[in-house]
């Protein structure tokens, strides 16, 4: 239902569903309970095109790991999302 | 009426007609109450042509949410509106 | 008068001779009064050539909006004017 | 006489002799006197080259207006200078 | 077995296993104990492709030196690695 | 003597021989004595090639007017030098 | 024996390995005793390649100055050296 989202990031904005607060992932990565500002998991919804000459390269259903802070809250349909840009992205890891 | 706006914004600044302040829009959009510098919603009615090279992404007419302290607030016959630049738009939504 | 002000602004900038507070223009925009910062208008008496590959957009005659703190005062025959950069032009509005 | 000042300012550099603190110019330009940080008037003696790609505007003899902590003092022959960034001066006005 | 972790780095971002305190390692460099700030070793498990124009040099297996304050922490499969950017790796070193 | 100063200074760094403290130049340049933060005389005994695309525009044997706080000192047999980047360098100035 | 140093730095980050404090060299340099932050001199035992499009100046076995702080600390086989930016280095000096 997430990649249903008919939002349209701008630029390099991308739009991500976090993750419930599960302890260990299927892949097994497990984000360290103590760390302040450890990474959060979430899949990407909607991804802008990207700026000049440079294209966004998360797509929709991609499992991502991002800085803590990072994005802003919106909520649609009941669901939360964080719309962030690409550069808050670190990593993506196997869903 | 909002698309009558006899303004040419500057480069990449666009103008918006901040949405009434509704809880719940027609795609089921809501805007969390609670969040502090949670996004707007509103409509472009102008937009510049975009900076050197990087011409501006949305026109009028588009339904946009934008950052809560983004743009200088102006008025015109009665109505309040915002100017802002591109890049304080977040992405553009369904109406 | 104010178009034969006979100063060559250099590169981006702009001379703007300000209007008078009248509360309400010809095309109907009204500054809000208790917004701090509100934009202003006035008309371009002069405009430099732009600054490397960025021509200036505004010409002589334009009526513009630009930031309450922007630009330094010159006076000119007994009239104040403001130069400022292009870039504290926020648009080009109906006279 | 200033015009003959043997001196070759580097890359964007401009020497300027500032006017006399007279109150109205030919050009019956005013200094507003109450202003704080008010552009000062001068005449160019040397201009540098420019800096890649961007010529200098301003040639000796340009009456120039520039802002009022702009550059930095030397003296020749007995004679007061300044030494500032063309980037300083805001537009050549006339004599 | 490091080398088997499932996780696409982003742009300049580099995972680094951290080597285990020894303080002397086979090519012989000891990292001095007492000065603040010093490098740490690690070893790189996954690399992104690099930013526009600039692909990343390490690869992984490459022991690196990094700033100690370096990247953040993640775990998988209660392995603990850092994330970083390739701009935090100082140098590699022999293993 | 200076001349033969056997030093190759990276980039933009330029090296500079103080001139002595007097008054007055040949030229009839005057440092003024009550000015806070005035320019400094010397000769360049050493320059870098430049940065990449700006070449140095100083050379071995000009006299040059420099910020007061320009550069870093060191000393060869006995003489103080000055290594500084050709940006603090204000004019090229007559012997 | 510095030479020999086994180690890759990246980018334009450069090994030095610090001269001991003799007050003067061959060459007749003298670091003068009481400036503050005044530059040290060592020898490059190690040059990355460059950052794009800016290959590293300074090469092995060349004498150089650098400022007093530039670098973190390694040691190696019990010698110590500083990796640092080339940037941190001011000038190739007569060894």
């Amino acid at each position: 239902m997430a990649n249903k989202l008919n939002i349209t990031p701008l630029a390099d904005r991308v739009i991500v569903k976090p993750a419930p607060a599960e302890e260990k992932t299927k892949g097994g990565i497990i984000i360290p309970d103590t760390a302040k500002e450890k990474p959060q998991k979430g899949t990407v919804v909607a991804a802008g095109p990207g700026k000049k000459d440079e294209p966004t390269t998360v797509k929709p259903g991609d499992t991502v790991l991002y800085g803590k802070y990072a994005g802003t809250e919106i909520s649609f349909d009941g669901e939360d999302y964080l719309i962030m840009r690409e550069s808050d992205i670190l990593a993506i890891v196997p869903e």
